[in-house]
């Protein structure tokens, strides 16, 4: 245990480097499938660091191999980089440089942390087995999302376990919070345009108003959540686009509406797309209009490996973290779980609530994290990491 | 009745006139209350001629006065001159100059007939008794609408009576339609915004869904017309806009509404104007979300003086018209309407199909007029005068 | 004329005969089809008169020939005879002794005031020429009607015309109403049953909810008048039950809806027939409910042939009937519509209105006829009867 | 240990009498609040046996104390005694003798097993320390139940604990299952009853359609659930009777609808009654109706005390179950739920499935049981009993 010992008072000593890595990206955000100075900035981080670093994925996706020279295990650390295309409204020495980007899901702690670590871990990594990835990850928040790309791309060859964490603004810095099984949704989406047939406001008879027959569709998609899922079972539908804005004294053609489906299982997922299917046929039917249906199921369902997460999970407890307590499931979806439905894997959250108490939700304009986090999540990231590797 | 025939030889003479203004008229079409160059052509028209032509209203509105000098009515006459924000299809020597601007009603026309009238009408003023007031009137298409603030500015001062023409490409070249009593719909239209909470799609019970509201307020608006008209009157209401485009995975804050409404009685427009409110007012209250609503009755229902419409039908088939018919009422609404809200009134249709007998409707980027049409409209326009201010 | 005065003495002198019969029948009322006692009471009425009866169609109907032996035109006049299934609740002498039975509509004086009419038609049939064929009908107030099975039965063989009279009591007595052309509306009626699975109402996902089908069928069949309709035209769409009791703690496996369909013409008719069979379907489609359909088109448009009625209000005008006025198209349907579809025919209204100016709806409880108008509606057929035969 | 033993093999031997008590009870049926003849029964069972018997609530509950005259805790044991309104479609020898009434959810058994444990455990008191209560409980089935008066009147004075079974058809005969924590859901009904106006079909501008109200409201209604609640949470709300039969030709005035809400969570509860009654004021103000709303929360959420529960499976695990497992939540409610509510609990099952493996669903007429579940439930509430008595 010396080892763990030794790694935790250099990352002790190198908060500071944690924190200007962390300002610099926050200074200077890129938004999913966009990192291309992001990616150049990790990328140089390691330039004379013993270690391989590969471009992986469609993107701007990086992989860090420290390899110990022994057999044994291989574990993958993640960490994502893309920002919002929100405007910052905080005002910091630091604040975003790119008018209407931003940092505001933490994404530039994850990565500042984990390159520091990454960097502590190549200066011992004669004294360890096996060997450790590090997976920076672009376009997190956006579909089809970085993870995919970079699987396809070997990112989890040979890989036997993935570990990612999130800060997370709503739980106290110095908490940590987990979720054993399905811990966060998996999502689809779909995209729909009902055509039938434009003319003058004061004639519908001759028209076929496709205003009136997507608002039927709005009010008919209710009754999937309400009444063919399992009351025990978690499902979500959302319009979140209705797309039929035009002149009030004509008939309109056609509207085009986009939805966003939620569930915790693969069971669920299947039964809410065939009964969306099923009303979208049914709104061609009952108005006579015709249906495009562009449907997508996307990121998977994040799936938390009990028996992988709880060998996690003690390490931490024997640890010296203050709090660490089963958060259950999230309702977000997170491209994690493309990682975790490959290997067994964890994603586990590090509390960055600010010091005054106040909320900052990930995704406003304000989002705000202490910074303390960051050697917390290192230090957790790292504990792990050895523990897992010198088992 | 030498007076009418020596009135009719003249038109049939400025047949290439009528048509050579009808023509620029149409390569030099202007939307509705933008119609600066085509106001100063008309006045330019007059301006040698034994009359007095004045400004008129808010717009471009022209008013040409014509005095015999003797006692006698007052007879106004209506032509309308804006185009439409229509891009013209038809492959003419004379098509349109101004992209995305088209005289697709056919104004062009009334402006045109009415202009060589008013030139022969001033030639023989002398020869009459009483006045004549030509008002050319803009922005016919867009509410407000021209004629509201002509009336205003004293274009129905000391008229008697109002005459006005409408091209119809839907009835044969050489006929002649009308209606007495109610001839064509009033109009109202609305505009709605409904606010709830947007968010997350993954949370919607952190949400209040504005397009969930939206559709809900349109399915329930339904009943308006199916459940509180009585079935022997004439309603309409039609959303013709549902603006609520947005991101798929977010709930929607807000969506606006725009609606348009028709009808044939005052009664009607009071009770579902009220029941509208109502509506709205219950969305409030069932789904939690606020409502802004703007509400505004403009053109009134189209009301063909029966006494004085009669007068002029049987004039008009006292004379050559080979096919005059009740066209019973119809769906469209016009400004005209508030003309005949002031005066005793007619307004009147003559057909303009084309020889093809194919149908360019009116509003559409194909539309097209036969031009044989002026010259009926100038003689039964000349007839309806002659007769009116010689009885 | 001295014959049509003398019938005018005649049915004056008989006024107290009409009333007795009048009362006789209200005291004694049947509802359709099960008018036994009714039809026995007229035909004994006729029993020694010089005239022939027969029975006619399914029910009850009676026909009364009476004919002047000479060739002519043959006029038929219709009665009908049916109560309804209402509990009286006026206190009269001669209040419904039958329980839950009335003549709430006033057919009591239709048959009393033909009986006496055609009794004293029968004594001076020799001064006239052709023929008259009273039509006492039974069933009126329910499909498929009376007037259906009487015309298969011969009904109209040989006749020229129909008159039909309807007591009104929103109409002062004394006067007389009537409109030309389509006076009143067509009729169609439906039942459709929704059938999907029953289930315990904590398990939805196993069942297939039919109420909430149900629901969305109504509330999608508001688009049918709302949009599928010329807002010029006449259409009403009506779901009168909604049969889905149940346990609160069940889902419900099926529902019964029964459905009325209002029209003034046939193509809207067919319009809504297709729209209401095109929404069931859709439904079906939507919820994966299996729905049967039962949809019968019935009551006719009722037609007042323009010629012929001008004829007989022409007559009525020329005789001294304080009031005739047109009373425009009415709501309610009529199977006089049968009569009216087969051979040119009038069916007008007869003010009933009783002297305190009260209003006692037709249908209603308290419904109560001016016995005035019983002299009035025989004075106006005898008169009509007259001119048209002796033309 | 050696009074275990003793016990299970009393058991053994009485099996034959669990089962002819429990073909008695299955051959006389008593609905819910009618159970008087089974209260009879069982009371004469006990009539010379050395206990206190004695009658308790507002119906035929009937609470059966064993005290071994030594200090210790107080365990009471639950069955419940009433039957089902259905009738019974097996062909079996001791088929239900009352028309229209079933044991058809297994209580028969419950009740049969625990008579002959507590006599068996009558026989053993003197061995035994503290006190057993057998609360034998009728009209469960039907809302407000029977424990909750039970409970006033003092069933649960002194109690430390309280165990209740139930067999489940579904499950194999042999297995037990369980769920800790929130075990069953909470149940709120309603009922509402929308008054518009009456009217005659033809007119519906005269008339307000309370049919037309009710199926928006239902429609409405799908919202509570799919956008009101979180994701992760349990709620359902059916519609179970929408009562709205009628005439065809005539608008409905008014309408009765019975809801069902079932929840895991009082917030839950809370947040759909809210919403209910938004709902329902919503659709007064938007189609002018009056709502008589009454709402009734009644079974509480059925809580299996985290603590108690673990006590009692760890207990049955040491036995020799061959198969206990976690049955996860259930949907239906139970009125346990209100013993559960004021002293730790716990409710479990023992599987009844019949010997051929088919499925005889609880309140189906083909419900049936493998009566080898009786001994199974009865030597598991003797052995936890025995177990709890002796700590």
């Amino acid at each position: 245990m010396d080892l763990i010992n030794e790694l935790m008072q250099h990352l002790q000593k190198d908060e500071p480097e944690m924190i200007k890595i962390r300002r610099h990206l926050h200074e200077h955000p890129e938004v999913s499938f966009h990192e291309k100075e992001t990616s150049k900035y990790i990328k140089n981080y390691y330039q004379d660091m013993d270690c391989q670093v590969r471009d992986c994925g469609d993107g701007y996706g990086i992989l860090v191999d420290i390899d110990s020279g022994k057999p044994g295990s291989k574990l993958a650390l993640r960490a994502d980089f893309d920002a919002l295309a929100i405007q910052e409204d905080n005002d910091l020495p630091f604040k975003s440089q790119n008018p209407g980007v931003m940092h505001a899901c933490g994404h530039d702690g994850h990565t500042a942390y984990m390159m520091v670590l990454a960097k502590n871990l190549i200066n011992m990594k004669d004294q360890l087995k096996g060997s450790i990835r590090i997976i920076h990850q672009p376009a997190e928040e956006v579909s089809p999302g970085g993870a995919k790309s970079m699987i396809q791309d070997g990112a989890l060859d040979d890989v036997d376990n993935v570990v990612g964490i999130h800060v997370m603004s709503s739980m106290p810095t110095g908490a940590i919070g987990y979720h054993y099984g399905e811990s966060q949704t998996g999502r689809s989406d779909f995209t729909v345009k009902f055509t039938g047939k434009g003319g003058h406001a004061s004639m519908p008879h001759l028209s076929n108003d496709a205003i009136v027959a997507g608002s039927y569709f709005v009010t008919t998609l209710q009754t999937v959540v309400s009444r063919r899922l399992d009351p025990f079972d978690t499902g979500s539908v959302t319009i979140g686009s209705f797309d039929g804005a035009g002149s009030f004294n004509a008939i309109k053609e056609s509207v085009t509406l986009k939805g966003d489906v939620r569930v915790m299982k693969e069971s669920t997922r299947k039964k809410i797309r065939e009964q969306i299917e099923q009303i979208v046929h049914g709104i061609e039917v009952t108005f006579g209009v015709t249906a495009d249906l562009d449907y997508d199921d996307n990121y998977p369902v994040l799936y938390n490996d009990p028996s992988f997460s709880k060998q996690v999970i003690n390490t931490l407890k024997e640890a010296n973290i203050p709090e660490i307590t089963d958060f259950g499931a999230q309702d977000p979806s997170e491209d994690f779980a493309y990682f975790a439905q490959k290997k067994p894997s964890i994603f586990f959250y590090v509390g960055c609530m600010t010091a005054d108490g106040k909320n900052h939700p990930h995704h406003s304009p304000d989002f705000m994290m202490n910074e303390k986090c960051l050697l917390i999540a290192a230090k957790a990231a790292g504990t792990v990491t050895l523990k897992y590797l010198l088992k």
